[in-house]
């Protein structure tokens, strides 16, 4: 192992932050300044720089708050070349302020083309200008075919992979819940989840092959979390799709740890309002994830204290 | 409707070239001839060049042999930037050519991040740079939600989409084999493939939202057609994978169509055979489609012989 597993780094920067928690960086148009909106407009390589800038900014805000950032490289990729640039610029930008990078690409394909998505994101020319991800969410549709390039980044370079289990959008139960054996899809792509990332687990007790549930489904999230102690989970959903503190504080360990909850436009909408109201958009931005990651905590300590372990 | 239905069109085509066929345009360094592989060794900007030429010469093969290429997107993300402008020119030089584009993207997420990978490669900049493409692969596994802002598309724009149903590889068996009510997981993704595309039910009578399902499970892909005649397929894993002539025949409607064929290095590998042998490669290309196209109607004749529609 040429370097500390990913989640063995992940988990420890969470529970010094005490935020198990991710900030989503989901560029749009209209979470830039008023200013900056307007004159990117009709322009993707304009677009592109403003997203760099606004990336720039809101990385300074997250810093020493939370362990990661998870970058969403569909609103670059909208931009054609110019934001693909502008994403790896951003990536760049994260890890030289000392996050852990997610690149939320959510590939999946076989073969040497599971192996080419590998090396755009995590492949050598990548890491050597800076600008590679710590770990990637990908798709299971097609197997462990799909995540072997990954899975061997993960043991050879300390990065991690997440797959979809149970997303946190409405038409999720249309393939995830159909019933197999008494188990709903999900639950057995959590199985496999399990067997993949079975070697993969380190010395904070957690797999770098994680899985992604959705905060919009406490009940799922609770049962993957008690059926697999082991699994790191990503849950994205939190804030303005409707996850609150509550739905994830009982999937929490006893360390607060475990998991890695993610918002996105709760925390970037900051940025704007900060503008408008003449505020520094770092210090926004910063606000915003404390008092996400405060929110969590407090509702922890509340579960913890109606249903202490040992009780 | 502002322009023929994809289905529409690409059957037709299809009919006419009498070709179920699309050529799988993959690069690869060792595809490329010696003296381009050497000469673009350490560089992803003149691997990106490269493989822009290498995809020109192809096309020139393909065009007026097979009604439409499938460009895999990964092979040229695998080289950042150039690479993501590379995969858009040879979209550009595709279209040039008369041929329809398949973008196989297999991208899957959900609202506003569904629409950037829309805006990406069907959206209204890269459209009116002429780069945009026909119809897309997509992943199913979050349901419908992903696949709206392309549903939107195919209604609007004439476009088409394939999500993935059965695929070729060894490990699809380990989630779309799952028996749910005594049926796998894929064709219970193929019913609802069948209801989102119920409403793009062109004039040839195909849908184009259609499905991916290998070549190398003949038996998965003759149910499916027999379950879901209206269903266009997209058919991978012909040659280089294992599928044969024989495997896809049985499958193909009265017209020798409904599905779409795809075969790359079976392809491609005559681009460097042809500059090996002094011949022409765009010829090279030519001849190994058209042999491709020979070996299914070949087939094709057979099954109709053995046992005819109306026998």
């Amino acid at each position: 192992m040429e370097q500390d597993q990913f989640a063995d780094r992940v988990i420890s920067r969470s529970i010094a932050l005490q935020a198990p928690v991710v900030a989503g960086l989901d560029p749009r148009p209209e979470l830039l300044t008023a200013t900056q909106e307007r004159s990117a407009e009709g322009s993707a390589d304009r677009l592109a720089r403003a997203y760099v800038e606004f990336g720039e900014v809101v990385l300074d805000g997250l810093r020493d708050v939370v362990p990661a950032v998870k970058i969403q490289v569909a609103f670059y990729e909208a931009l054609g070349p110019a934001g693909f640039e502008a994403f790896f610029q951003t990536v760049g930008l994260a890890r030289e302020r000392g996050l852990l990078v997610i690149g939320d690409i959510k590939r999946g394909d076989i073969g040497t083309t599971a192996q080419a998505y590998a090396d755009a994101f995590v492949g050598e020319q990548t890491t050597a200008r800076g600008q590679d991800v710590d770990a990637v969410t990908l798709s299971p549709y097609l197997g462990s075919d799909s995540l072997i390039p990954f899975l061997e980044s993960c043991h050879g370079h300390g990065r991690g992979a997440f797959a979809l289990a149970r997303t946190s959008n409405p038409s999720a139960t249309q393939i995830q819940d159909l019933l197999v054996d008494g188990l709903p899809v999900y639950r057995h792509v959590a199985r496999w989840i399990e067997q993949w990332g079975s070697e993969l687990i380190g010395q904070e007790g957690y797999s770098s092959l994680g899985a992604v549930v959705g905060a919009t489904y406490p009940r799922e999230l609770a049962e993957i979390r008690q059926a697999h102690p082991n699994m790191l989970l990503l849950v994205p959903g939190y804030g303005a799709q409707g996850g609150t503190a509550e739905d994830v504080a009982a999937a929490l360990d006893d360390r607060c740890a475990g998991l890695l909850v993610a918002s996105s436009r709760g925390i970037l909408k900051a940025y704007r309002q900060a503008d408008e109201t003449g505020t520094n958009p770092a210090d926004g931005i910063r606000r915003a994830a404390e008092k996400m990651r405060d929110e969590i905590r407090t509702a922890w300590d509340r579960v913890r204290t109606e249903s202490p372990p040992n009780a």
